[in-house]
């Protein structure tokens, strides 16, 4: 039996790891699983588990972690501490699905500690991606991507040699305003940005999905996983989001995943490889869905994309000043104090300053990362103030 | 540098190998290549590629090869005797593709004394599949398909356990009648018959994608090659015929291999195993391409479809009988003594015939499979001439 730790068990990734682990019976034990609030959800899962630990973020929560679970023999911590203390736990495997800046310290600790990091916290990558991977390579932890298109890409390259590959094509929906005019854009609301056409996600994903900001992260994280040039990856619209990447390699041929939008192959892949785990989920229907398209992005619509290109071409620590330049304006969005394409120039005018003022030079250490980030959210906060 | 037998190197197959090879100078070294007609073309290509022995199927050229040949230090061989002696060579490598039933036996061979058979010779697994497969498996001989189809699937499963595959799904262009109705199917001329959408290739090829007989012996070869019962091949129809196969994962992933219609990428792939090697063809285009479709195919007006999975159900030397059955028929299409729509009866009817007549019984050896051969055809002839 393999052992795991699930971080962010009760978030949409963590749930449906549960309901893979539910039809792989007696081959996975789980060792720790946390949560940030939702203490009820986190209770009840341990014990369906038979967790070893449950660990609540929230310290307010602790408390009533503990008379959830004061009948069962689980053992419980709290917070940021405890987050990492169960990161330091030997396991086969550390399920990261924190979201947010938050996972960033506990899955660089368990890169130490647990054989393989099966990685869906996107902060990791977008915003440390050159720390993240040189601690995984100090002490050999495997990397194994959990975001559908990154899953899809080690899915294309299984069996071959990275120096085979020529390309990858990193497929996106395009999100809700592909095919709005640049003046339409200028108009969008809230409500129409938090409407994504292909699945339900959270506020901030679902905006960064529209701003393609979740691409141009995407390609960061790609642009760290796989040894390749940024003028080798290349975003690739395809509304109906069934091809999930593709690799072209260096004979012409073009390998592609496809799927349903369901996240249990990709968990399922990360935990099981090299083997693939089976799995009981609907399957595609290739005649139900009757036509996939494709077409070039618009950079000049979808600026987030060319900043996310340009932050991996400016390097040290431009990741975590674009991660959190644009978390603030997403959060301004969201409250209707900027619009819709203020998004990206508060990115980008974030980024020019945090250039100028050599703020991101610095990127080897996660206290490095964290005063990055700090001193971007300060420029972006500024940013937002000026344009009220 | 490994050494390499070509079977049929005139044929577009053949041709489209010497262009790969050309690419990769150094790697192989060619033994022996043969032809059945085309002996200026041999005589230049063995010249050319340093050929050690060159064979033209038709004796009645055997002259006129050696002296194109007289100032050159490479040996001549003529006949289907000639063929089975350098298929007796100890290659790495036999390419054979050798159209038609002329292929099954130097193919046969060849599985004796080369370490790997690249297999773009149709019949080797359509009219004798049982018998190819087990002499294969006898002499540890690799059979690696150059066919597109076949092709894909092998590289979707690169890296693979067969037991994880879950189902094929084998694609087809559909052909030029794909959106008729059954009564413009009773009307179809051979002008109309020998257009093929996508792409020029032999008359008998073009008719057999016309009536999808084609790719029911695409289907007959995909459950010859691979570990999967025939319920679990399904025929995809996509007219744009980029996505050359599919493979379905017990976990739900699909992976699918792309190209253009270039046969080089196959070819290349079926010679450097496990590796890909570098080829310079021009890259598929998505963006270009812009649209893929998918529907399901329509047994009742392509009903060589099903005969062909009904051939797989009876075993045996089922697929010899229709292999033949076909071969009659359509040269009577061609002849325009038959229409369209009899080519399929006239399978169907002899299949029937053969069965009650008990001559597909046996078929563990070569001879089994002539002598069927033979017998299918006198059935397929006489019901040719009831149908006038």
């Amino acid at each position: 039996m393999k052992t795991i730790n699930i971080f962010g068990v009760t978030g949409s990734i963590g749930q449906s790891t549960v309901k893979v682990l539910n039809q792989q019976r007696g081959k996975y034990s789980i060792e720790a699983i946390t949560a940030g609030q939702n203490v009820v959800l986190l209770a009840k899962l341990a014990i369906e588990l038979g967790a070893k630990i449950a660990v609540i973020a929230n310290r307010s929560k602790f408390d009533e972690l503990k008379s959830l679970l004061a009948n069962h023999p689980i053992e419980v911590d709290c917070g940021e501490d405890g987050l990492v203390r169960v990161a330091e736990r030997e396991v086969d495997i550390c399920l990261a699905a924190i979201v947010g800046y938050a996972g960033l310290k506990p899955t660089l600790v368990s890169l130490k500690y647990a054989k393989r990091v099966a990685l869906a916290n996107k902060e990791c990558l977008v915003a440390a991606g050159d720390l993240f991977i040189a601690e995984a390579e100090k002490y050999g932890c495997e990397i194994i991507p959990v975001d559908s298109e990154h899953s899809a890409m080690a899915q294309c390259l299984r069996g071959s040699k990275s120096s085979e590959m020529e390309k990858i094509l990193l497929t996106a929906s395009g999100g809700p305003f592909r095919t709005f005019t640049m003046p339409e854009m200028k108009d969008i609301t809230l409500k129409q940005a938090l409407k994504h056409p292909n699945w339900d996600m959270g506020a901030k994903i679902t905006i960064d999905s529209a701003t393609l900001m979740n691409k141009g992260n995407e390609l960061i994280e790609a642009y760290h996983l796989f040894p390749i040039s940024l003028e080798d990856i290349e975003v690739v619209i395809h509304k109906q989001s069934i091809i999930h990447s593709m690799i072209q390699y260096c004979d012409g041929s073009v390998i592609a995943q496809l799927g349903t939008p369901e996240m249990g192959t990709a968990i399922s892949y990360a935990l099981g490889y090299p083997d693939r785990l089976s799995l009981n989920f609907k399957r595609l229907d290739l005649f139900d869905i009757a036509e996939l398209n494709f077409e070039k992005p618009d950079e000049t619509r979808f600026k987030c994309l060319t900043l996310a290109k340009q932050s991996v071409t400016i390097g040290g620590a431009c990741g975590a000043v674009l991660n959190a330049a644009n978390e603030v304006a997403v959060h301004a969005f969201l409250q209707e104090s900027i619009s819709f394409l203020e998004i990206a120039n508060i990115c980008e005018e974030t980024m020019t300053r945090a250039q100028s003022d050599q703020i991101m030079d610095q990127a080897n250490t996660l206290a490095d990362i964290c005063e990055t980030d700090r001193q971007a959210r300060i420029i972006a906060t500024s940013l937002l103030n000026l344009s009220k």
